[in-house]
């Protein structure tokens, strides 16, 4: 990629805030390409997120946290593979009007969950563009292939397990957009949900404990549960029954979904961006994946469900009825309407 | 990444028109990361275009030519580590105006190229986006990490070499801006040298002999001659000589030069986007680097120059005066304008 001077003098000063040294790393920016040392297999993702369509400056989003959250949800689906977070890879379109300030704060977001994560930004590039974006590839590595998890091993009579709460980071989205409903939780835990949906953590350890522990299938949640459950079941094959009622929900989920008239299960189910992971794991291997878990400390272990034969998912109410895959519209408008739709 | 439905179908479609297997890849496009089995040591690459800045759609590029484009120029990174081409990784930012036909021709335009090289599309995204923007991650392999060539190993003593000729890149896009510039070259030659902007080769089979006969530093020239020389001298601590009179011209860069008032040498040394490669390898190893690049029949090998103890560019020219690498100024307008600078 040809930059003008300028745009050099920018590469070598967000270089400087990204953490560019890792162990499998040889050589990193600078040259044609990055070089490291593979560990048997690799896990590749990429991610991008454009301003005013996944994220805005102008909406409670901080230039640490574009930076934060592109990587996180990167990150989030090595997480979700049980890879061990090894290399990012940024580019970073800048307009005309940005400035140097808001690029190196979008550097520190990025430095943080490297930091975080052990992760090297290994490479990357900067290129004029009309509007700020950003793209992210994320390598990850496993000592075998076979030691990575797909969408596709879910099989008849696994069990589903989830990490963590859902409904956070809708929650979260809709305090960003209509603040005033905070008065209906306490602040702490507005607090919590805003964190929610500005920076999720992807679940690295509790992938790599699932992943251990011999989970079939995983999936993280970008888009809601019911169309990532979609997604294990069409690639396995299987059917995905899940119980509603056994889906924990984040804490002042319900108290928000009430103020705004929303129905709770729909934000947990359909809002999207929990970034949590959804599992399916043989029941003799659910004891390990507790305890596996509870050692990594990073989140809690719920079953939700189980694997049956068929091909779609069906959530089962509390009052007896059953929401299948198709049952929210995925064309819908997000809670924070399309401009908001999440990464 | 959540995509609205009607992307998941952009994606199906986009998907069955791109090479998706590869030797090394063992899960594809469609889960949560591509699992690829690692031959040793890996060399990745990051590139992005921008619709109005690296490429326009109404001056001469068909979307075909996009996406092959893009794809090339990534690839010629690897090329210039003499690494194996493996796999890449696609993410599209469309516009709501951007027509699905469009699209697919980007795409059929990188499995051209993708297919020609073999490099398998392991994964991408589609993202909504005001503005048209690829970004591109490449990945290529070797058995070990020292057998890939970086930028840094130069040595006082060493022979500079160059694959191809040079020039033509920006004699094209002169063609291309100025149609009627056409006139002084043969309609053949006119139309190689708009394939050479439109349609760079990767110089994949060069970088690997030359990396096999023993080249010690190499890069590809992207933003010229003058300037991609001056990072093997900074990277390496070296100085490079080279003799303007050995570079090879494109053929009609001459004439094309010559009717538009510019210098021959500034498109060669300064126009950017040739994408031949620049190594360095030791004297004695010149004759092997001559008959690997001869049995690649890719293209011609040519010593312009060589290494010298010191940390700058030297460019001699015929008359007798030097060429320094600041004597071309990398914030000048190139020949179509800045809107017009290549990737």
């Amino acid at each position: 990629m040809g930059q003008p001077n300028g745009e050099f003098e920018l590469i070598a000063r967000l270089r400087e805030r990204l953490p560019g040294t890792g162990a499998r790393l040889l050589v990193g920016s600078g040259d044609d390409a990055a070089v490291a040392v593979a560990g048997g297999a690799t896990a590749t993702s990429v991610d991008a997120v454009v301003d005013g369509v996944h994220f805005r400056l102008d909406g409670g989003f901080e230039p640490e946290d574009v930076g934060a959250k592109a990587l996180a949800t990167a990150l989030s689906d090595l997480a979700a593979m049980g890879a061990e977070p090894g290399e990012a890879y940024v580019v970073l379109g800048v307009p005309p009007a940005a400035g140097e300030a808001e690029l190196l704060r979008i550097a520190d977001g990025l430095a943080e969950v490297a930091t975080a994560t052990g992760t090297a930004v290994a490479g990357g590039d900067v290129v004029r563009s009309p509007v700020l974006w950003l793209a992210l590839t994320v390598v990850g590595h496993a000592p075998r292939p076979e030691l990575l998890v797909t969408r596709a091993g879910a099989e008849a009579g696994d069990v589903l397990v989830l990490s963590g709460e859902l409904g956070g980071a809708a929650a979260g989205l809709l305090l960003l957009e209509r603040p005033a409903l905070a008065d209906v939780v306490a602040a702490a835990t507005a607090a919590n949900l805003r964190q929610r949906q500005l920076r999720p953590t992807p679940r690295l350890r509790a992938g790599a404990a699932l992943a251990a522990a011999g989970a079939r299938a995983m999936i993280d949640l970008s888009d809601g549960l019911a169309a990532d459950a979609g997604h294990v079941a069409a690639r396995s094959g299987v059917a995905l029954a899940i119980d509603a009622a056994a889906i924990p929900l984040a804490k002042g989920v319900a108290e928000l979904a009430a103020a705004s008239g929303q129905d709770p299960l729909e934000l947990a189910v359909s809002g999207g961006e929990d970034y949590e992971l959804l599992a399916a794991i043989p029941p003799d291997r659910l004891g390990e994946a507790a305890t596996r878990i509870g050692d990594a400390a990073e989140t809690s272990l719920t079953v939700i469900g189980e694997v049956t034969r068929g091909g779609a998912v069906e959530i089962r109410l509390p009052g007896g009825g059953t929401l299948t895959s198709a049952g929210f519209d995925q064309l819908a408008p997000r809670p924070g309407g399309p401009a908001a739709a999440g990464p």
